[in-house]
């Protein structure tokens, strides 16, 4: 048993100024319990870009009071009768997503793609549950409720503030890769080595690419793209002719960059016969350049996108990350700097993925 | 052995004018003879749509004289010393392609991919072999002259008739719907149910998907649809609500209809989470609609391009066809009509395919 008065407080964005580091302290009513739920107690929380389109409003009105953070890790503090793999105590964490219908009759939860399903799709913040049970709350927050199904366990040998940004940014990465076939003798392309890709360059060494080809603009980022694991690293501002030196040489290429302004067309040539371009994560709007009819006839390619994954994703990503001892390069911060970690993210600056930390000592002073 | 003093005559397009039925009856010199080519005296060639654009100069400026024409069969009147798969007097056919590069390190060739290989790609007409070989020429025309891996043997149990049309417009359709798992247990769609479609939608019932529906703009097709094969029916034009009405019902859509005007945001929509979209065909242009990265994303779909397929593809489709006794609908013309033929085809009017009927008697006096 765990206690039910548990006080939740959290960083709230009040408008869309909350992203220029104006988010304010303060306590939040979370969703209504139900006996499905699993209330935690947060210790880490990834800083994920998403967090800022949300707190600009950039996807749509967001309903404000809104604290984000979905990267969440934290010890299960209240479990609910219904869910039966967690236990109070349990190292757990949490991604972006709360909760889908999970009826046995919905085409998506049914086949493992809870993360598709069309009936609910409850964000872990941000988003109103149906039937007046309130609103969903994210992790720069001492607590955070969520439906069991989707809190996973983390296992043992992953470092809790390495563990966080998986819960997102890497099984965005992770998702794609594993399901169009990441794996020996494959070469594979990773567009933008940010959060989200230096994920990726991880996860597809991890999952045994003969090759990595880092993507990005300058030159400059060579050698740190190449240290986080990449064999190869292709600037695309820098090396003259890059897409006709490199044409027909990658099988599968993440994209984390979405602009209508990138050079898509360029990024399909360097796919081979039959290879896959996916689109992750996606910028306010989501708007892409055009592809031609010819473009994806004259080498049979795929353009392909891709959102999140599924909590059994999650769980296999995050085995993986413990047996191969993934190390992501987080930079932790405390609770306390949320507001200027955001101002930081927005400019650019993480390397490459801010992991608040939070303590008790810390939040009892906020 | 077989004669090597054959005449090659056919149907000359002279200048953009001659896809107005303006081709002119005369002579060619085919390729110079090389042992690896075949001699393919023509019993049938099918009217296809890249025809058309080929001989208005719709891709780029047309070699004249150029005749048209690549949905071909005949009977081997001569076969190099270096074929060992076709002996004189085989019934035999050749699709859009002439000939690839076939050496032993090209990525695509050695692996079965003949159709995207980077080398060389010599199409069936309008061509120019390297080296001085000289051009190639279609099959509204007496006699072909093409590499023998690109001449694959027909099967017994196809009329000539119905095999002819396979070699490209058969190919187009059977290549994605085999590539992307067309069979049992899957829902396909196939839009514009003209000479392509058609065939998709003889191809997928014949692959064993449990559904296969039709889809194009006009209610008064419905009919003929359906006794095609299909088992539903999309007007887009007049079916109110219809992108609502069929929201991820369909596992593959085969688009043989490619214009920046179609509503492919709305035909991604049909798509099942994780499906497929694969485009076939171009039109003059290749110009799509734009594709948002959240439409890709929010059901983790793909969009694809195919173009024809190989030489083992070919033979395969072929095979299948004869096991299943598929019956393409294919209306003949006696190929001194083939001006008329080309103009009707223009105009719409084909139900599906013209095929040209290539007899010595009617060739003699033209």
């Amino acid at each position: 048993m765990a206690s039910s008065d548990v006080k939740f407080q959290g960083w709230l964005g009040l408008d869309p100024e909350s992203v220029k580091g104006k988010m304010q302290w303060g306590e939040f009513e979370p969703k209504k319990w139900e006996e499905e739920d699993v209330d935690i107690e947060i210790s880490h929380c990834g800083i994920c870009g998403s967090d800022l389109h949300m707190l600009r409003s950039g996807w749509g009105q967001t309903p404000y009071p809104c604290v984000v953070g979905h990267e969440i890790v934290g010890k299960a503090v209240r479990v609910g009768k219904n869910v039966k793999h967690i236990k109070v105590g349990d190292r757990v964490g949490v991604g972006a997503q709360a909760r889908s219908c999970l009826e046995a009759d919905c085409p998506e939860c049914s086949h493992g793609l809870e993360n598709h399903c069309a009936r609910e799709n409850t964000n872990t913040y941000g988003s109103i549950y149906p039937n007046g049970l309130g609103k969903s709350y994210g992790g720069y927050a001492t607590h955070n409720r969520t439906n069991g199904h989707f809190v996973i366990k983390i296992p043992d040998g992953i470092d809790s503030a390495d563990a966080a940004p998986m819960m997102c940014g890497g099984v965005t990465m992770y998702s794609p890769l594993r399901r169009y076939g990441c794996g020996p003798g494959k070469t594979v392309g990773i567009v933008g080595v940010g959060g989200l890709g230096h994920f990726g360059v991880l996860f597809a060494k991890a999952l045994g690419a003969d090759k990595v080809v880092g993507i990005s603009r300058k030159s400059e980022k060579r050698e740190e793209v190449l240290k986080i694991g990449a064999d190869e690293y292709i600037a695309t501002d820098d090396d003259g002719d890059w897409h006709k030196k490199n044409k027909r040489t990658i099988d599968l290429i993440i994209g984390t960059v979405s602009s209508a302004k990138m050079p898509l067309t360029q990024y399909l040539g360097l796919l081979k016969v039959g290879g896959t371009f996916v689109q992750v994560g996606a910028p306010d709007g989501g708007e892409l350049p055009p592809v031609n009819a010819f473009t994806l006839i004259g080498g049979s390619i795929k353009v392909a996108g891709s959102g999140i994954g599924a909590p059994w994703e999650i769980e296999e990503m995050l085995k993986l990350a413990a047996e191969k001892n993934i190390k992501p390069w987080v930079q932790p911060r405390p609770i306390s700097d949320a507001n200027q970690a955001v101002v930081d993210m927005e400019a650019g600056k993480a390397r490459y993925r801010y992991v608040l930390e939070v303590k008790k000592e810390i939040t009892e002073k906020l």
